[in-house]
C-alpha cells in the first residue's frame, strides 16, 4: 500500500510521452499529487508545483513516484542522485521500471539504513495462492480489449468514477504499474508467475458485500498471441459479471505484432464471454469503449453509432461522452 | 542440459508413490538410468541397481536427479548429506522440487567450490523473450486435456516414440519436471513470468526442418480455473498443427477442486482447437488419449468405443493399445 500524497518525479523525460505514467496519476488523482520534481533539461510538464524532495516531504508528501519510463525500463544513474534525496528527506519511493530499486545497490542500501520503503510496483510483493474459481461474494466488472494498450485503464477508471457518482459502491482494482499508482495498490498480474495469475486475480477482488462491485483493470487480449494466458487467467480469476470491450479503431495491427490483424470486435466480445462463463456463467458484455481520440470529430460519431448498431450495445469515448450508457446497462 | 545417465536419489520415499519422478524417468528412458541410491527406511523401490554416488561416479554417471518429492517440495535434512557426497563424487544435481537446490546454504556452496552445475528445473533457468505468434518451420502436435494430471506426458512419449519407430524426425518438448528429466531439457512453463508463457514456448520448439515434428508436453486445461492462462499460453506458442486429447475417466471432478465438475470431451477438443487456431488456422484434434487404469478391461474398451464413435476420433490407452491409430492421423 503506497502512502499518499505523492510527489511525481519524471527526471529528465525526453518528451511529455515518456512522463505518461506521471500524467496518468495527475488526471486520475490530481488530489494525491502534491508536486513534480525535475532534473535538468527535462522535456515534459505535468503543470504541478516544482518542489524538491525536501519540499515535498516538508508539505505532507508520504512517497516519491518515478512517473517517468525510458526504453528498456531501465534506472539510469542520472536519476539515482535525487531518488537518495528523496529517501533522506523521509519519502518512501516507488517505481513500475522493469530494473528494481531494490538492486540499485546505492538507493537499496540507503532504504535499508533509513528504514524507508522501496515499492517495485512491476514486480508481485508478495506470493499467491492458485486460483480456486469458487465463487465470492460481490459484484464485478473486468474491462478487456481487441488488443494491448487501447484504453482499459482509463475505461476502468472512468467506469469507477460514474459508478460512485450514482451512488454505487465501487472501487477500482489496479493491474498495471500506473493503475497501482493510482489506485495506490494492485497486482502486475503479468508479472506473476504463470501458475498464479488467477490466483493473483482472486487475491485482488475479495469476497465483498453482496451490492459492491470491484471494477478490474483488465489486461492484453484473448486474442495477442504475446499475452492472452494472461488475459485468460485474469478473466477466469474476477469471474466478472459485467464485461466492457475496449478498442482503438486506428490500429493497424495487433501492439508489438506488425503482421497480426486485430480480431473482429464481435467474435472478440463472444470469445471473452464463452471463456468468462467457466467461472460466472452470468458474465455479460454491457458496453465498448473505443479511444477515438486520433480520429476526426465527426468520423468518431460514425464510428461508434455503426458499431453500437452492430453490436447491440452502448459504444462510447469515455473520454468525450462518459460512460452512463454503460453504466445503465449494470446487471 | 543434463548430463546423463544419471543416478536417481529416492531419499527416504514413504511410499512408491512419493518416488513417481524416478518411477517416470525409469518407464521413459531406462537406458540412461545407472542406479538409484536410497536412504535407509526407503519404501520405494525402483528396481535398479543399489548405488552410492561414488559407485555412480566411478561408472560414468554424470548427474544426480532428486526423483523423490514430499508434501510441499521441500529439500530435508535428511537428504543434502547424500546429495553433497554426490557433487564431492564428481556429479551434478538435478531436482524438481518447489525448494531450490541453489539456496540450500551447504549444496550451494560446495556445488560453487566444486565447480558442480545445479539443476532446479521447476525454475526456469534462463529469460524468455515475449512470444510473436509468428509461423515458424517444422511440424508440432501438442498434447492437451480436460483436467491437469491426466496423462499428457505419457501420451506425448508414447506419441513420440510410435513417429520415430515410423522412422518420422521427432522429438518430445518437456514442460514439466518430469519431462524435463525424462528429455534432458525443457521449460516448466507453469514457473515462467506470466508475459512469457507462449514466448517460452516458442523458445522451446524452434524453428526446425518442415519435416520434423516437435511432440510438446502440454500442461493443465483450458477449463481448469486455476491454470487455464498457462494451458493457453502453451496453446498459442506452441501453433499445433495437431492436437491429441488426454482424458482421465473416473475422476469426480477437476483435480484440487472438489466443486468443479470435468468439461464435456467433445466441447473441451472444440475450445481448444478454436484457440490453437490464432496462431495455427489449420490445428486439428487427431485422436484421444485416455488413462484407463483403473477401469476393467471390458469397461474400458466400451467406453473407448463409446468415445470414439462419439468423437470420430480414434480413442485409445497409449500404454494398452499403442498410439499407432493417432499417428495414422497426423497431417
Amino acid at each position: 500500500m503506497l502512502k499518499h500524497p505523492y510527489l511525481l518525479f519524471i527526471g529528465n523525460a525526453s518528451d511529455q510521452l515518456a512522463a505518461k505514467t506521471a500524467a496518468g496519476i495527475v488526471q486520475w488523482r490530481r488530489d494525491w499529487c502534491l508536486g513534480q520534481c525535475r532534473l535538468p533539461r527535462c522535456q515534459a510538464d505535468l503543470h504541478l508545483p516544482e518542489m524538491t524532495p525536501e519540499q515535498a516531504a516538508a508539505a505532507g508528501a508520504g512517497t516519491m513516484i518515478v512517473g517517468v519510463a525510458n526504453a528498456g525500463g531501465f534506472l539510469p544513474e542520472a536519476w539515482t542522485e535525487m531518488l537518495l534525496r528523496g529517501l533522506r528527506a523521509g519519502l518512501d519511493v516507488a517505481s513500475g521500471l522493469h530494473d528494481r530499486l531494490v538492486d540499485n545497490p546505492a538507493v537499496g542500501a540507503e532504504a535499508a539504513r533509513l528504514g524507508r520503503a522501496l515499492h517495485d510496483v512491476r514486480h508481485p510483493q508478495r506470493t499467491f495462492s492458485v486460483g480456486t474459481g469458487e465463487r465470492r461474494a460481490g459484484r464485478r466488472l473486468l474491462t478487456v480489449g481487441t488488443d494491448c494498450s487501447v484504453g482499459k485503464m482509463y475505461a476502468s477508471l472512468a467506469l469507477t468514477a460514474t459508478m460512485r457518482a450514482r451512488g454505487l459502491d465501487a472501487d477500482f482494482r489496479a493491474t498495471g504499474q500506473t493503475g497501482i499508482f493510482i489506485a495506490g495498490d494492485g497486482v502486475s498480474v503479468d508479472a506473476v508467475v504463470a501458475d498464479f495469475i488467477a490466483g493473483a486475480t482472486e487475491w485482488l477482488s475479495p469476497a465483498a458485500d453482496p451490492q459492491h462491485w470491484d471494477v478490474i483493470e483488465g489486461q492484453g487480449s484473448l486474442f495477442h498471441p504475446s499475452y492472452a494466458g494472461v488475459s485468460l487467467g485474469l478473466l477466469h480469476g474476477a469471474q466478472p459479471d459485467a464485461l466492457v470491450m475496449c478498442h482503438e479503431p486506428t490500429r493497424t495491427h495487433m501492439r508489438g505484432l506488425p503482421n497480426r490483424a486485430l480480431p473482429d470486435i464481435a467474435a472478440c466480445i463472444a470469445a471473452n464471454e464463452q471463456a468468462a462463463r467457466l467461472t460466472n456463467p452470468r458474465a455479460t458484455c454491457i458496453g465498448v469503449c473505443v479511444n477515438t481520440s486520433s480520429l476526426a470529430a465527426d468520423t468518431a460519431e460514425a464510428l461508434l453509432a455503426g458499431l453500437g448498431a452492430r453490436l447491440g450495445l452502448p459504444a462510447v469515448d469515455p473520454l468525450v461522452h462518459g460512460v452512463d450508457a454503460i453504466v445503465d446497462r449494470l446487471p
